[in-house]
């Protein structure tokens, strides 16, 4: 099985560490490409990120099917282009936000997001509104660390993470933790740890980066996708400019 | 009061008549300018449409900003890039889908649109998600013509409009139709005459393109627009690529 | 265009401010004429003032309707009336609670409601849930001075409301400020002022009976006002009193 | 115990079957006691009807707690006043449409409204927004008399009601019935009966009238009333008008 | 009329005081009866200890049925069995939790579930989201006290009780109160005074015994029960164990 | 990893085709083992049914643990003792019914559950209640053939399956199946070939065994368990009977 996981950044700096992240979670048989983008920003912190964003994660997710691909992870919490790209293709295209809050869901009576920045608030309640959450986010905290200086001081982020999750628990009852982006991937080991030692054992801490893995595996080999009656793909017609994104 | 209207598309041949719509709408004081895109597609059908038509529209918009302009209206029922474009400004941005179906809400217990083709209806489902516009909207109907097709026989448009609002008042309940494409801008009027011929009368049926500009005026006035707390600055950051959307 | 503003109450003494400040928002051609109650409360802040403010409010909207008014604006956040307002004429009654606060969803994520008392609490609760609003309305909160002393010391109320206001982004995670009672109008601009000094920028400051004018204002300009289907004229009848609401 | 009943219309020539209903449904240790309207329609089937029932309904109210009764029912499927009354009084002011349908939601998935004319519609409509109900509705069915003919040709009344209730369950798989105007109060066994014969048995045919005497009597019993705090007593104030209802 | 009240526990030595309970809520021509379980646990706190007492619930109201009883009240506030329960017999079955809460809704903006311990928390809200009470319940609250000791020392019991209602309506804008458990049956006249006391007048303070006892009266008197189309009977069918349940 | 797949009756006659079922969704690395009851009903198609199965259940869930299998799958797509079983033990237990009806949120706007029996729709109505999917859920369609009748004509229950499911699509806008019933496994591929020939290309036909098996592989694998907040352990306490089910 081969599995694309789209990056959209341009960040290629953080190429290996994510990679390894993901090749973590995979099953042995699963072979992980990762791309990023040619044109886009350096991180996803807004809808004006995404916006450039996309474009470039569309061509990827075309040629993801092209050459045989099984499926695509888009590696960002904001799920950035995730319905044009289910559009586009017939491999599933999974987003890391929708898989591992739904699946949040079904572990726990509610979950809280550990985000970035106080400005993740209205896109996290967006995001539950788009997937029909709402009844089950207890609340989004945040570490208030930009997305590129999140691995400046790892110790510092996990601690940071630890107390806002703690919070999440005792005050917002939270009975679940979902990293609130995917450059949290790989910490959720020493989260758990952590939150055992606050005394707060038993509580799901959520990797989104490992569920949308899992989930891109479990639809291949069920032979599952998206619906293409909700996602029907789009007609060909002129575009100028994206000529890497042009439909025939 | 200067109000850019954003075509979303390449189509430029559309300009004329859908001028005339909106300055049909304005405000005598009001100065009415539209732009096109010169990187997107001809129409806007899908998500990947949207996808190809939101950086430029976001270009459009910054500029509308440092030109003075007091408002932007997005002139498309799926509201491209909205909220991306709040976030690069300060002055009002307006989606005719947002505000044409709140309005609804305010005026009828329940209303239908009236969209283009089949594939409207998931996305106008996830309109309604993320407005929370849910429980008050009946249906999604279409009168299965694709958008640059809305002109070739605006008869057999207005027939098929007919015919389908009719059917949702009778069977799904709707108390007020909202159009479902901003092509169909300009026909409240023969509409709501052929309803009233078919025995309904009292509908508000309700044109996006005026409501839109009707709310940009009245921000405008009130001195109003999105939270920018909702809607914060993104933070300026490397981008390859878009060079005009580099912010700083 | 000429548009009626009820005052639902007894308490003609407020004429001159009251009327002034809807002039204020008021287009050049818009004639902005206002009326009190022969019978009713002093003010209107229980489910009880409203009932005993309804009978008048409705004989002026008839009037309004038969002397050619083009809308009206009952001019109270309870919108005391307004559904039986719309059952017996044609053209807009608008109420500034269903307005302003639909306006604040399309502006910000959840908006706060700055009210009078706290009896308002369930008042706003139960409009939430009647307009489907409930997933916008992050708090009421109030500032505990009655309808009638609001303008006693206006920079004590001045003072209260940016207190509540700076409450309400800081702990409720309010992205905007809707007035909870039409006696605050005018005093968008202070709050506004008042919350950019404590650090709040960029927030919508919503003024309702601005928002109630320049919502009938727009209906009138697009012909549109509220579905006779779900309100729909009521059957002449016999009624016992109400000399002049005696339907034909 | 002493229950008074609120017809909140002008038509005491319904009083002596009305109060057999009441009567038929109350214990024996309950005395019931009937009251009619001084001023107000003949019968409710607007909101604006229910605007002119209410000042009287609320002087009602206001005497029978000085009078001593134990408790108020509002005889009416639009709860006129209910909110209002409350405020008012201590003693448990019992709304027909809100008992019967909160009850229907704890003995069926779902329950629709036998009402009296298709404007029923989005008046109840927004009495499950306004009481939590939108999920436990099925659909509102209409029998299309008006309710001063309900009672005209009985025979054809209990016929269209088990059509109509045959249809709910049958079409939009409804699981109980409830009757959509007091006036129907007494015919659960006749249309029970009808239902059973045309293939539909084990449906609860639920009575408003039965129901708010049995809410009305085991609160009283238990020592239970509506909250003060979401129906605080109103403020005495100025009131022109409305004699009977100056509160001191 | 007989109503059997079951207790789901093996815990006799509580009968005469629940009994009592619930003969002091009855009106005089009730007759109480009241069975415990032969297998099953000794008190109901978690999701596992409803499925052992299950069995013998429904063992009992099979019997109830069949013995002549009117109706059935399953005296605990997680409803155990109360569906399943349904299905078997035609009498109307009472759930204490669904019936209390529901009224509370009626009675109030919102309301406040005092419990036992922390982990009643999700076990209400899944109660909520299976009654569609969502948007009713203010919050959980627990006294932190095991059932078998509620009654070790009813002084402190009720002391507990009082001060998580008080904070309940101070912090989380309850209107009303619910027992959490119906080994709390009885207390509500201490409860109440104990909020007067702190200055909370006028809050309803709800014990389920009593709700679902009058209830089950109701039903009765309106020949009306729960649902046959949403609780069909069981098919008769091989079961292996469960002598007492074989259906024929 | 050893998944133990518990089918919640006493069928055992099934054995050999639902642990083929199984196996064949699982990894090559997993180890399926599969039990039946001892005491239990021989289908489960009621909620009387469920209560008589769960205790055998709970009682293999414990043992699943003490023999150090890595997670649970409960075969039935009521997800019978799923809460119970969750507290009893620490590695997954997971619900098909869960875990698919969310999987097919992802995937699609709305789905549809295609049952076995029209008793089927209120229970499934309840689980969308429970798992916050009301949103989601299109419509419940029935084959009206009893679970052990299910295979005693595969070719005719296909053909229903595909009858349904095209009217679910053509009628009720689903665009995605799930199957109702775990006896159902394995039929996905029929049922897709049935509606790609039906005119029905790229709809989702979700296999609630396959999911299930998925999602618990996927949650060993991410070290993921339920949230122990959610689902604490029980307290020892005293039972009588169940003697399998003692704690200590």
């Amino acid at each position: 099985m081969k599995i694309m996981v789209i990056n959209p950044t341009i960040s290629e700096g953080l190429a290996e560490s994510t990679l390894a992240t993901y090749r973590g979670y995979a099953s042995p048989s699963t072979e992980i490409s990762q791309v990023f983008l040619r044109h886009g920003p350096e991180s996803i912190e807004s809808d004006f990120d995404i916006a450039l964003a996309v474009p470039d994660i569309l061509g990827h997710v075309l040629r993801a099917e092209q050459e045989g691909m099984d499926a695509v992870v888009i590696d960002c919490m904001s799920d950035p282009g995730l319905f044009a790209a289910r559009e586009l293709v017939e491999i599933p295209v999974i987003g890391p936000a929708q898989t591992s809050m739904s699946l949040a869901a079904t572990l726990a009576d509610r979950f809280t997001i550990i985000g970035v920045l106080e400005r993740d608030r209205p896109i996290f309640h967006n995001l539950w509104r788009l997937y029909d959450l709402e009844g089950r986010g207890a609340s989004v905290r945040v570490v208030d660390i930009p997305v590129l200086s999140l691995h400046e001081d790892e110790e510092e982020l996990i601690q940071a993470m630890i107390a806002q999750a703690a919070l999440a628990i005792a005050e917002d009852h939270a009975h679940a933790i979902v990293f609130g982006c995917t450059g949290m991937g790989g910490l959720a080991d020493p989260i758990r740890q952590g939150l055992e030692e606050s005394g707060f054992a038993g509580i799901p801490v959520i990797d989104p980066t490992g569920v949308a893995l899992k989930v891109a595996e479990s639809l291949v080999d069920l032979h599952l996708s998206h619906s293409k009656q909700t996602f029907p793909q789009p007609a060909a017609k002129q575009v100028v400019g994206y000529e890497h994104l042009q439909l025939s």
